[in-house]
């Protein structure tokens, strides 16, 4: 069985190459394709965080990992399942970020704090709701935050 | 331009058909497809959370919002985007939801707060890390939690 999707936009950003860390140090905005209209944004600016879910469409499709690997490739971290990790080579190649909403204009959403390079295709937009965020006792392992550490700000 | 994907596997959960509320009253289960080996998942129950990409497969494409509505169709809240509510009937029938890890067991994932129906296929698995929770000062509107009173528990 196969999904097929359309993607609803795409990214525009200062980023045009893959780098793993500094994102803060970008822009990037969200255009929806001209097909929507831009009521399809309307009421977006009262939240103030958006699901971005996007394609990793330059990652090829022949390094998808399927099994566990050391995450970034650092054998300092454990070896770890695909699916407990963010990497991009991942099957389906989907991304997911939580942004900050900047402003609304037209079919472009300026947002802050995303991870995907200019031409990156989107496949979502969601509003972020309390309610869906975790519930109950959060705990992560220690390699996610050492990843994690220059990710949106390098020192 | 189209993007193909494969459901990385699929739900199993003890409601089988779309209601809006009292998802926590429900037990559901991610199961793997076997083209992935054990190791896909090694590692994630360190973490206390993951995220869920799936399909709402159930929705009628021909039902598939583009504009703004009433969330709901109820008139007391205002007619919003479809990208700024989380309703299935939405471009590209994506769903997205943050759960609880219960236990692994091979190519099982037992989780708890998925709202998504008995058979539902899955697109993807990731670890929620902090570093990708909302940063800054949160806010949504009052009808997002006005929406969401009942959605986990019912009273």
């Amino acid at each position: 069985m196969t999904i097929i999707l359309e993607p609803i936009g795409k990214v525009e950003a200062s980023r045009s190459e893959i780098r793993d860390d500094g994102w803060d140090e970008e822009s990037a905005c969200v255009v929806l394709d001209a097909r929507y209209p831009a009521q399809a944004l309307q009421g977006l600016d009262a939240f103030s965080h958006v699901e971005l879910i996007f394609h990793f469409d330059r990652v090829d499709p022949g390094k998808i990992e399927t099994g566990a690997r050391h995450p970034r490739n650092n054998p300092a971290w454990p070896a770890v399942g695909i699916f407990a990790q963010r990497g991009k080579n991942r099957p389906n190649r989907i991304g997911s970020t939580i942004c900050r909403v900047l402003s609304i204009d037209g079919l472009r959403l300026h947002v802050a704090g995303l991870d995907a390079i200019d031409g990156t295709p989107v496949l979502d937009i969601k509003p972020v709701m309390q309610e869906f965020l975790p519930r109950g006792a959060f705990r992560q392992p220690e390699w996610a935050g050492e990843l994690m550490r220059d990710y949106w700000q390098r020192p």
